[in-house]
């Protein structure tokens, strides 16, 4: 059993935190392209950021902010322009932004994070988000949560955020997410953001640890097209509000918060991958009897991103050779005599021997996973109007609605089991299925 | 210079080598499906072998075989079941396939090495192999290389062959070579298979090393879909008619005889990478100023094999972002300050910062080579005859027209330039563009 509840409110869910999301021209379609989040007082923050060589202005100024200083007032976000590869300029503008939402927010300079997202090489629109900071500083809001989920977002069909409580000390701690991307091919923009809010109390290098572990089973466990972006970037923030007891050693309520945290986490790259251009499922890959986690984890990444199986899991085709054969070439080593595949319930491999299985009814199955799944997104984008490129998410749904929707279009993935022998190494990782639709958008783009 | 000329007749230009190529009725479409080269003497043997955990049991079997004893008088393939995941009985096959073509040529068992291709988990049709083989051997002949070239085959669009003339000694000294493979996605048939024959005289180790090297400059230079085979493999033989005096040590002879293996193996590769299911163009991606050649290596083929660079190049797009996105996530460091990206003739980015280029002369640039390519490719597929689904080689040009226009559709690759700094590192790598077909074959291929 789980020991969380769902609630509503993302980001702005937990105690002390408010929101803003605003259109302030830095996108040319003139969406919501500049958000904020704002924590009351001084809150624990911790960041993962991309492994990438080339890597963003803002990824570089955070990475620095949080080594002198692991904490912070708020984060500013911009949609449109990534300000990656654009040279000393680009730093000057990172550290403006930086200091410009501070001075709005009557804040010391080093007190908020930035992040960036949009077209590769592009300075941010400075004279546009200048301009827009007033306004974003005053539509804060404690309910402004899905304001800025909107204000994150590129080329994604839907906003992504989650919201759970528990308890700590019997009182409630409140978590919230939200994140943006949605990989596969698009133009510039497959950059993946995600910002965490939390009311608890907990040190600074224990959050630092349970952000960097729930990272490694989540957003790192998910793969689309295999393209890591130079703006990648976590951020997580811990403010206290919750007014618990600070949590500042091992035990079981930093076992709970981090078991929280990493479904907040888990929840967020599910909906990144669910998200993947035109797919039409969301592929849960389980793999067992490793030597290690680390090993199980590359065997599950590697088969989840393999475009033989996504394009077969499309194929509604259950085809357990490419299963085997993307297992084979994780990098890792195992007994091919001791390797076990299973689709659903199917069992399509003991041993390393074929088994016979129903195929049409394992085919069933896909078709099953995706028409469930399908129909949980239609009714997100029934109440979402979109313009052709960029996405324009005007959600009419009520909160509580919209979030069962985005619970329901993750409750359905195809699960692929793969046991490789008798090690302890155990891991999952999710990835979408490889449609006619993938290309066919990317093939119509051109500049 | 090259110090080689382009010479017709594939694996059997090389003296003392003949060929044949049959329909055994292994292949549902009744297309050729069994393929023998013979040596007329014993020949140095020297393989390389799919690195995945899940091997055929041909793989294993040839293995084990040139760890005993590396040399052999015969290579048999068959395309339509690649063996692997078979088990047991797969193991028997692959001993029963090579035990049989040895004693149908009056050798000893462990003369021939074996190479399987087609749909994994299916066991070789004994019955129609065994009932081939008679056929099969006396159908060989020393101008059999082409009948060899199209027996491979599988999900193809056109065969691959090359061989090529040098002087040792001031004698002639001749190389063949044949491979299969397109990668991409296709219903389980991805397998590269490469077979090449030698006149020359070399001792084994030599060989062995030469092999070793060249396969690293070519075939695991090449990039499609990333799907490495349970069945890939490189099998190479030196017979030593030629009558050339011995190359026993390292020297002018042995570097000539290995830039010779080294050409015919990128060609191969490129072949198949230009193959590649709706690829329209190849693409070089040549990498300097890393740490090491295995640096520099890593990061051609993550370029390579960006679906994101793939897409932008079928777009005609010059987009450097992803480039410089692909690069900075390789794996290997370098200072983002010094990278350097140009394509073709067109400079996009200095010492990190992007350059202004005339787009519209690189977009030209994009199609012209697409074009050029694509107009030698249909002068060879308009002389063959295929089926649907699987190639039906029939090609009607002369040898010596189809190698011209085989060559010269690899003769106008798009060239993506890329230094990361100052280091000694440098390597190629080839790939393909990423195509509206390419998924629309798939997403219309359904068990």
């Amino acid at each position: 059993m789980a020991d969380w509840q769902v609630i509503t409110g993302g980001v702005t869910a937990p105690k002390g935190f408010r929101a803003a999301g605003i259109a302030a021209g830095l996108k040319p379609s003139g969406s919501p392209d500049l958000a904020l989040i704002v924590s009351d007082c001084e809150a624990i923050a911790a960041g993962v950021f991309t492994t990438s060589q080339v890597r963003a202005a803002c990824v570089d100024y955070c990475q620095e902010l949080l080594e002198a200083k692991p904490s912070a007032r708020a984060i500013l976000c911009n949609a449109g322009q990534a300000n990656a590869c654009t040279g000393e300029q680009g730093k000057q503008d990172a550290i403006a932004s930086a200091n410009a939402i501070a001075r709005a927010l009557n804040l010391p300079e080093n007190s908020a994070l930035i992040a960036s997202t949009g077209v590769i090489g592009q300075r941010i629109k400075m004279d546009q988000l200048q301009a827009g900071i007033p306004k974003l500083v005053s539509s804060l809001s404690s309910e402004g949560g899905e304001h800025a989920d909107r204000a994150i977002v590129t080329t994604d069909l839907i906003t992504k955020s989650i919201a759970l409580e528990t308890q700590i000390g019997d009182r409630p701690v409140r978590m919230g997410g939200t994140a943006k991307g949605s990989g596969m091919i698009h133009p510039n923009m497959a950059t993946m953001l995600a910002f965490v809010t939390c009311d608890a109390a907990v040190s600074s290098p224990l959050w630092q640890e349970m952000v960097r572990r729930a990272t490694a089973k989540s957003f790192n466990q998910i793969t689309v097209d295999g393209d890591t972006s130079t703006n990648d970037c976590l951020l997580a923030l811990a403010n206290g509000e919750s007014r618990t007891p600070a949590i500042t050693a091992p035990g079981p309520e930093a076992d709970r918060l981090e078991a929280m945290l990493t479904e907040v986490c888990i929840h967020l790259a599910k909906s990144i991958a669910r998200d993947g251009e035109g797919a039409t499922c969301l592929i849960e890959v389980v793999v067992t009897g490793a030597m290690s986690d680390r090993a199980a984890s590359q065997i599950a990444r590697t088969i989840a991103g393999s475009s033989l199986v996504k394009s077969a899991i499309f194929g509604r085709d259950p085809n357990w050779g490419r299963i085997a054969g993307a297992a084979g070439r994780a990098g890792t080593p195992f007994d091919q005599a001791e390797l076990s595949i299973a689709l659903g319930d199917f069992t399509l491999m003991t041993d390393g021997t074929p088994q016979p299985f129903d195929r049409a009814a394992a085919s069933a199955y896909l078709k099953q996973c995706a028409e469930r799944s399908t129909l949980a997104m239609s009714k997100i984008l029934l109440s979402s109007t979109q313009s052709s490129n960029e996405l324009v998410v005007t959600e009419t749904q009520v909160p509580f609605e919209r979030q069962s929707n985005a619970i329901e279009a993750l409750s359905h993935p195809v699960v692929i089991t793969v046991d490789v022998g008798d090690g302890p190494g155990a891991a999952k990782a999710w990835g979408c299925d490889l449609s006619y639709d993938y290309v066919k958008i990317n093939a119509e783009y051109t500049t």
